[in-house]
């Protein structure tokens, strides 16, 4: 039995049912979203964060429609699946599994000629549902190559935003291979970023960690250097929203400062990027549309008001790191090395 | 007339007054200190911080210590001074303003033979109120040879932590050479780091930038590489609790992660500080101790629980940063540029 889940199909409601990550850690509560509205909403406000379960979300926000969807004509159905995807692709702008799972809802639903409503809806419901079960074994295999990595008796990482599985469907990308390195037997410590503004690391992975007695310490963000200098640190690893062509990616605010400390201070830095978040349209980072959000996620934290009123504040949600700071990229196919460029490819096309 | 003073000796009650630095930015207080242990709490406390302020307050501990004392023998009221060295002393342990104004209040008392109680008494009152005015001329010299390194039209800063008049009796060091910039008729703009854990650049530096009508925002602590890539930032600036003979600095938590990233991105970081802050005495970064304070400075905000009870935290004050990352050290004196091993030696004999 999992302790918790980050996403649910209720087969009887219709609905999607999403742990509140803007709760935890205080509070573990788990609410039902039965619109596409309600899901993109969700989605946007954070209720539900990383990219990997995000773009599961999505997916099941089709699911939604097509069974909301009151007419039994299967055009209609169409229709009502594009009007989704239209509200759920606006939701939010930076990780690419929202964009690349609508992508392939719509050609795994294409590939089938359903004739019946009845069939078209169990169609798209077992398209979701082979994308959330897909999300699951690629974060395995994910992990277990990134075994190869690891040293073999005792590991300390630093570990930036949530990648669990909270940001997951389960076990996670970059927090899959702290889990892995740890159920391997190994003694694994890591250092927490806490990821301001949101506090993902505090919030979110300590709270996995601590559900998974990992042994880890919370810092602040700007700690890491420190941390490096006074202590063994073996690895950085991160998770990421969209890897460009060249290997630069974008990932939470924050990531690029982590690489290129780990760079100044020798410690090899590696990205947990399952293939969807590899977009090889984009072909480098300055490509990638970095969303900017509310200064209050800033200013306030938990109603608590931190700065002067009035003030200004510049918010980005995400930033790039270039491809020079990347150690390697750990897949669910391998282990990819620069040249990105060319490895990309290669792996893309395995 | 300033708007607001981080210290003022009243000569009334033998007391100091301090801005309660951990009430602003909501609120405006100010508090009397007329005991030596008063004083020293209000130190570790960080009702008063920034280093050149905190050895100012030492200074007039020593000021409350004489004048408390009932005694009107001359080598009674020198005992309490030694009494009260003491306990200051134990007050922080990273900053060295508080144990050179400590020196240098016994050396300029020592210098002259004060024939009775009251002579004594003026004498070390005399001498804070030295060390006091020097302060701030040290801090709008430095601030003007800093001019020579600044573009003439237009400069933006990065900023990390709180480096102004707060910090220090009045003008400010880092921020003084931003409000020297302002001052000269330059079109300036700061990134405010907001600085995690205590939020000094959210809470002090924002509202002494909105005090002063300097046009600033507010950005987490992770995205200043960011920053960096998506607008011309001229330089970073900051101030610094303790430069070891190589260069090597010790200032608030996140500022080497600042330094290493600006250094990634091509962005000149310089350091504002006064000589008293440069301690030949102590060869290198490693030599420097590092405070670690409370976890609930990381893992409650106001009084609002961030992080799952029970979490483990490692939370440095301060962090070192190596001398390869920084262009220049900005000193009352000029300007010392690598290598500095020997142009510290230089400067401090000028």
């Amino acid at each position: 039995m999992r302790p918790y889940k980050s996403i649910e199909w209720l087969a009887q409601e219709k609905a999607i049912r999403l742990i509140d990550q803007k709760a935890l850690p205080s509070v573990v509560e788990y609410n039902n979203y039965s619109t596409v509205n309600a899901v993109a909403q969700a989605i946007n406000d954070m209720t539900v964060r990383g990219a990997p379960v995000i773009g599961v979300a999505a997916a099941y926000g089709l699911v939604i429609a097509v069974f909301n969807e009151e007419s039994n004509d299967v055009a209609k159905l169409a229709a009502s699946m594009v009007h989704a995807d239209r509200i759920l692709r606006a939701s939010r702008p930076t990780a690419v599994n929202l964009f690349w799972a609508l992508d392939q809802m719509a050609e795994r639903v294409a590939k089938h000629q359903p004739k019946t409503a009845a069939e078209y809806r169990q169609l798209v419901l077992a398209c979701a549902q082979e994308l959330e079960a897909e999300d699951i074994a690629i974060n395995k295999n994910l992990s277990t190559h990134a075994l190869t990595l690891l040293p073999k008796d005792k590991v300390t990482f630093i570990h930036h935003c949530n990648t669990g599985a909270l940001a997951t469907v389960d076990y996670g990308t970059a927090l899959g291979v702290i889990r892995m390195a740890h159920e391997s037997g190994r003694q694994v410590h890591v250092f927490v970023d806490e990821t301001r503004p949101r506090l993902q690391g505090a919030r979110l992975t300590s709270w996995e960690l601590q559900q998974q007695g990992i042994s880890h310490q919370l810092i602040v963000d700007g700690a890491s250097s420190h941390v490096m200098q006074k202590f063994a640190v073996d690895m950085c690893v991160v998770g990421c929203d969209r890897v460009a062509a060249n290997g630069d990616f974008a990932n939470k605010v924050g990531t690029c400062n982590l690489a290129m400390v780990a760079k100044a201070n020798g410690v090899p830095f590696y990205v947990a990027a399952p293939l969807s978040t590899i977009d090889l349209e984009t072909s480098c980072g300055a490509d990638i549309e970095i969303e900017e959000r509310a200064s209050e996620e800033v200013t306030e934290i938990d109603g608590a008001r931190v700065a002067p009123d009035g003030i200004d504040v510049y918010n980005p949600a995400f930033d790039v790191t270039p491809a020079e700071f990347i150690t390697a990229i750990i897949t669910e196919k391998g282990i990819v090395y620069p040249p990105f460029l060319e490895n990309l490819q290669k792996i893309k096309e395995l």
